[in-house]
């Protein structure tokens, strides 16, 4: 089974780790036979933590764990602290793939996705 | 003439806000008839500012200005900051329909370009 981890920042703001929760819970709706298991991690200051979000997905059955950081540019957290996290539970868990998605920004369709906004203005 | 100004946080971080004006310029590449002009601006830490950038889309000749906040999450910056700069110019400029679209956390469209980076892991 195929699990889609989205990986947000996490924030002070409830409000803002929030909104990652309901937009996970849109990409599950949305996500048809492509993942069996839709759900969220955060990298700080909110639960659950990138490590925990991977283990749910592996309990949950995943031998396959796309993670999807939910950030804008490639820094530090994107370059270094997801992919840090990501290689100690693969390397506890070697039966299962865990790969990493491009970020947001560099996701394909991006340009479209931003022009369709502003034309719909 | 209808102008799409694409509005980032600014980063200290230099590669980030050149991510943010290559971006800019696949947009302006992708924009077709739709916009005669497509810039970025930024609302602190790096150049130029938010009335800097609606001032130059006016100085090129728009009569119609698009913002379009590069933003995951509705917070105060979405919604105070940038409504706060951009009255201020529509105040300036009462002849200019200045707008601002959703946000990108809030773009119609999200989940599926999220689930399609996913899926083509």
């Amino acid at each position: 089974m195929k699990a889609l981890l989205l990986v947000a920042h996490g924030s002070r703001r409830t409000a803002s780790n929030e909104e990652v929760r309901a937009l996970t819970r849109r990409l599950e709706g949305q996500a048809g036979d492509s993942f069996g298991q839709v759900a969220c991690a955060f990298l700080e200051l909110a639960e659950p933590s990138i490590p925990d979000g991977i283990e749910a997905c592996i309990d949950a059955g995943a031998d396959q764990v796309i993670v999807v950081p939910y950030f804008l540019s490639a820094g530090r957290h994107v370059a270094e602290d997801i992919p840090a996290e990501v290689r100690i539970k693969q390397e506890q868990h070697p039966r299962v793939q865990i790969q990493i998605a491009p970020y947001l920004g560099a996701a394909s369709g991006i340009e479209t996705l931003l022009l369709d906004a502003a034309r719909e203005e």
